[in-house]
């Protein structure tokens, strides 16, 4: 054989390896998933492949990107704080969503710790096998599947059920990667809010003040021992700042969350269809249609009964932890940037289009609140 | 440039692209899991990554082979119908493993249930983009790590919750492959069995016999009803029948699950604490530590008051649509195998080395039948 034949050999022989390996790399990047075939004891008949459904594929996949590690952004707070506005901005960015409340995920948070509360069942769980670590992972795959089932893919993904504040060290303990916001509020706000717009929240008895100021203590209290605990990973945002500042508060939360900036975070109202999800039956729908504004921060002065206003600070001494003054009705929660004082007088000079908005996008136009024609004919609803 | 060159060139050029190729493969294969590197708006810091905290790997890998198209193998039925039995057998075979009651499963399903149930509450998760199919990847996610997790691997995985059976059709709906056992027995028996051996089940009131059979009958109608509506991938088993004829009933049942034919599945008694795993807070621990015997065929005998006998046939009419003579009493189940006549008469001969095995896999050795010197001094439970 002459150097000139080697040579092609050689060449011919190149290519069919480019092409043998070309092929290698198609056949094997197909998943395997059939697990008769890796018994202990030889195969198994496969029974009728013809027969075998194929249900839609769960959401979240290993490549996916989406596991126990990943920086998933938590919202929550009490009820009636803020907590869907603080989502709607978010969702503004672009590589973020939220979407709306699962509802599901704190009521399987809820079952966990039920189950961990009873010594005895934790113990019959341990014997069974089903350890923590084994119901950890159940409960953060359900978890995951949720909030990456419910809406668009995205960089960031976020969930907001007010509820999960309560379990936030737990969730750590799932997602240890995971941040966390806590919307904090005057709770005399708060409660207004849940009074006026008869808000049902278990354990909240809607015809007493004092109850609900009650009831709104304790679980702030509890959420915000949560948040301390998670440490570093957990952010107060106090929604009276967030509309009197948006944009210092909206560089704080972005850079705590590790987000670049972007300025549509500041104009949300833009982007309600579009980037912003909302759902007809959920109770700020309607409200976040609007761009951030003032309307709702002192609305609750004077709906308090007059010996609750008298015993606050015992009633709810958690407004004092916080930093609002229970004495003051209200307190003086600080000067509007020019660009929310700019939006509020858009909402009222265009009271009627902004109306017309809100109502397209509840379920029950009843609960809108109606546009306000003269500043003093507020209902006192916020 | 003279063809010597070009031909060079040709061949480096092969060389070059094959490498490239190589190297491409290598990279590509490693799964990317960082979402942030996918962003829509270019990179983000990826923050400290040395602190990334890296928790147990999900049970459930995509490359596992478990995933919603897997045969899991559903046994279910009334407590006390002989499921521990039915899972006990199961496991004895080397490719199966069912391990114990997971106590969660069921807890899962039903909240799920109380969802559909209410038109409002699935119409809010609408809204919320949680759809029927976000749940069922959520739900089904949640069980595989469950089943997945709390035992050993093996290629047919098995799971025993007694009142799964009763959602027999939505895990059709999740897991289309599984196959499901619908453990049978004679409501009597059970009944004497709950009531006997004090077993706690939510609506049953041990101190009533009569209302015990209302509330089996229900339940087991239920469930058959389940199970024919599954179709052919649901299979009754007749407890009695398993016992007196085990050989024959193991070899259906294992045709059935597309499982070989194994011996062990007939000797399960020496795999206890190996192949098979027990909860010592389990109600049938210390009965599935012997081997398949007769004992607990007719005990039931004797033990009904005397107008619930009389009115048998009315207060529990499945009986007589299950096959069994609700005015028999007890009706002639049929005449053991000589293995399960030798494997009785072995246990009542060596019934004191049985109470001792027996008691070792209980918390509650209390609660463990005295061995049977006598025949007629047996209590009347089983």
């Amino acid at each position: 054989m002459n150097l000139r034949m080697m040579r092609k050999n050689r060449e011919f022989l190149l290519v069919l390896f480019l092409v043998a390996f070309i092929l290698f790399y198609f056949i094997t990047s197909r998943t395997s998933d059939d697990p008769y075939y890796s018994s202990r004891r030889g195969k198994f008949r496969s029974g009728d492949d013809d027969e075998i459904d194929r249900p839609r594929q769960l959401a979240v996949q290993a490549d996916d990107g989406y596991n126990r590690t990943s920086p998933f952004i938590f919202i929550g707070g009490v009820p009636r704080s803020g907590t869907t506005l603080m989502r709607a901005m978010l969702d503004a960015h672009p590589d973020v969503r939220c979407g709306e409340e699962t509802r599901v995920i704190p009521r399987i948070l809820n079952l966990r710790s039920q189950w961990k509360k009873s010594e005895k069942e934790w113990n019959r769980l341990q014997q069974a096998g089903v350890t923590g670590e084994v119901i950890n992972n159940a409960i953060s795959s359900f978890i995951m599947e949720v909030i990456v089932g419910h809406g668009d893919r995205a960089p960031r993904l976020c969930n907001k059920d007010p509820f999960t504040m309560k379990s936030a060290v737990y969730l750590k303990e799932l997602f240890p990667n995971a941040k966390y916001l806590l919307m904090i509020r005057d709770g005399r706000a708060t409660v207004n809010s849940i009074i006026s717009r008869k808000v049902t929240i278990t354990g909240f008895d809607l015809n007493d003040f004092r109850q609900c100021m009650t009831k709104w203590n304790a679980a702030i209290q509890i959420m915000v021992d949560q948040c301390e605990s998670v440490g570093a990973n957990c952010l107060k945002v106090y929604y009276e700042q967030l509309v009197l500042h948006p944009e210092a508060q909206m560089r704080r939360i972005t850079e705590f969350l590790d987000v670049p900036w972007d300025d549509r975070v500041l104009h949300h109202e833009q982007l309600i269809g579009k980037d912003i999800s909302l759902s007809n039956v959920e109770r700020s729908s309607d409200q976040v249609v609007k761009p951030v504004n003032l309307d709702a921060l002192s609305k609750w002065v004077g709906t308090i009964p007059e010996d609750v206003v008298r015993d606050m600070d015992s009633v709810a001494p958690m407004l004092r932890r916080l930093g609002y003054d229970p004495n003051a009705n209200p307190p003086n929660y600080g000067k509007p940037d020019e660009l929310v004082a700019k939006k509020t007088e858009d909402v009222h000079k265009n009271g009627v289009e902004w109306y017309k908005k809100a109502v397209q996008v509840v379920n029950d136009p009843e609960r809108v609140d109606k546009p306000i024609v003269d500043s003093e004919a507020a209902a006192g609803r916020d």
